[in-house]
């Protein structure tokens, strides 16, 4: 088994990517040193922890995670498998693990923000297609039982800002500056920011987008209108960008993937309606990319024998088999060398 | 250089280690998913990466942050070297790092929290014995230029609850649970949490506080007087704890390290006049612990030959003199086998 041989690096570390600075007018004075006149803060920028393996391929994996979740997401399986960070070093890739501006390791922000403690794992338990609360799919693929459940949950961390895809763009692609030519893999809300690194960043060579979540992208003369749906978030809303930065997307291979247990047709269960549109609006986004040339692809697992995947296909038990089908595409697109 | 030769791992990954469990009143209805109604939240743990190197010796280093850091102190110095985390795996020892609970990964937690961007980078300056801001001292080791500085102060990331030792050492014995034996490194406001953790795990092998801040025990039928101080936090107050468990600090071997730039004597400059009480309290525990039969150490490093130190000795331009003189003494102490 991979998981019993050495992973050899040639080098690792972390270093902080974007930000601003802000600075208090007035003059420090070291006698009242709390007092913040004349002080500054650096704030709004990304972590991020890198590892190169001996012979790495041209192309780093630059991951971005989703709401809730920081880097960490990609270290280890809520079972204590090896994650994306660990599968990936082993086929060789530089790997980048992001903690966006306002989250994890990179909390420091512009804006003020309070922190509450609401309990609400049973809506993500739902949202992220685990079953319906408590009652698991049957043949969900996500880890069994208490000790899988506990690591899972204590993985979420809270937000210190409001999302900004733009920001966290901005930071994704310092980061992509410091990486080199690189392919982003995205997680869910992740997606938006994704794209728009793309358009920012001539190092960005393709793109693996894992249930891509909020801020879909279309010209800002053709949004589309908003996705009705019973999702406990409402309907769906795409976003408009500038039609030359959109053309943009059509110059780099595009991945889409999304598990199962996704309705074809609107349902009262909030949690896989709410991919039932994103699903319909990634799907019309690849169009509309590959209408103007561009070869985006969104993949429904069960539809290449791929069952029981969740909102983690990287967390789910068929983890290993989800990094071959991306390895398998960054193939096909000449993305390995 | 060593940086050039590979790292080879047996294994890395993450876990969240203790922690607590928030359920909402009420029964969860998927209609109304927003609301907590039944719902968890799990708070309060520790979030933790550890590698394991090839051959790794037995004690594991468990490594916990100061005062506005997390994890990621240990990873790399300001100007891009390697730090603690990687220097140790090199010399054979498995390392843990934690963010503890509150800050960075571990952010969720049970209270309520509003953080705040105040500009406060100067006091740190001064506290951190950089100099006297925005001036270094002659000779100072804390990497020099504004690249550097951008690293070091975007590595500061906010707190989400309030600082409390016996909780942060009790999800530190959890990592201990998971790393065995252990000897733990801590760092200025960690060494409280440290010293709690050794009374309550006996797979604590040894302790070396890296500047300790606060937290400073004594049994708590002899807890000294405060001492004043101009620092910008007044005061410095020892805690009391049982004598049983101020007991427990005999049976280790502990090793206390200050750096440079610390005064004899009280001075007006408050950054400077807050490690002058921090390091004579640190003695005046060692004094109690080996009064008690026990084998703890206070290094002033000028008195050994290493000068220009900061409060981030595994940041400073020396930060591989200070990995090798803590080497040498888990060497003496039999640790490192």
């Amino acid at each position: 088994m991979d998981e019993e041989k050495p992973i050899i690096l040639t080098a690792q570390g972390s270093f902080s990517a974007g930000g601003k600075t802000l600075k208090a007018e007035g003059t420090y004075d070291p006698s009242h040193a709390l007092d913040p006149a004349g002080q500054t803060k650096h704030v709004d920028h990304a972590y991020v922890f890198y590892q190169a393996p001996k012979d790495a391929r041209p192309n780093a994996l630059v991951f971005l995670h989703g709401a809730g979740q920081s880097g960490a997401a990609w270290e280890t399986t809520p079972d204590g498998r090896e994650g994306f960070q660990t599968i990936f070093l082993r086929k060789g890739y530089k790997v980048f693990l992001m903690d966006q501006p306002g989250r994890g390791r990179a909390a420091s922000v512009l804006t003020s923000a309070s922190v509450e403690p609401k309990p609400d794992e049973a809506l993500w338990f739902d949202i992220f297609r685990f079953g319906h609360y408590p009652e698991r799919f049957p043949g969900v693929q996500i880890p069994e039982g208490e000790e899988a459940a506990d690591q899972l949950w204590r993985r979420v961390t809270p937000d210190t800002r409001t999302f900004d895809a733009e920001l966290v763009s901005d930071t994704l692609s310092a980061a992509i500056d410091r990486a080199g030519p690189s392919v982003i893999v995205t997680h869910s809300q992740g997606a938006g920011a994704g794209w728009r690194a793309a358009m920012k960043n001539d190092n960005v060579r393709g793109i693996i987008a894992l249930e891509p979540g909020v801020g879909f992208l279309f010209p800002d003369d053709d949004v589309p209108d908003p996705l009705i749906s019973t999702s406990p978030f409402g309907a769906l809303k795409a976003e408009g960008v500038d039609p030359r930065d959109f053309h943009k997307l059509t110059e780099i291979p595009i991945l889409m993937i999304f598990g199962d247990n996704i309705p074809d047709d609107m349902t009262r269960w909030g949690g896989e309606d709410n991919w039932r549109v994103r699903r319909m609006e990634a799907e019309n986004m690849a169009e509309e990319i590959n209408r103007q040339g561009g070869d985006a692809r969104v993949i429904r697992l069960p539809d290449v024998g791929i069952h029981g995947n969740t909102h983690f296909p990287f967390e789910d038990l068929n983890n290993r088999e989800i990094a071959d089908l991306m390895e398998d595409w960054m193939i096909e697109k000449e993305l390995d060398r």
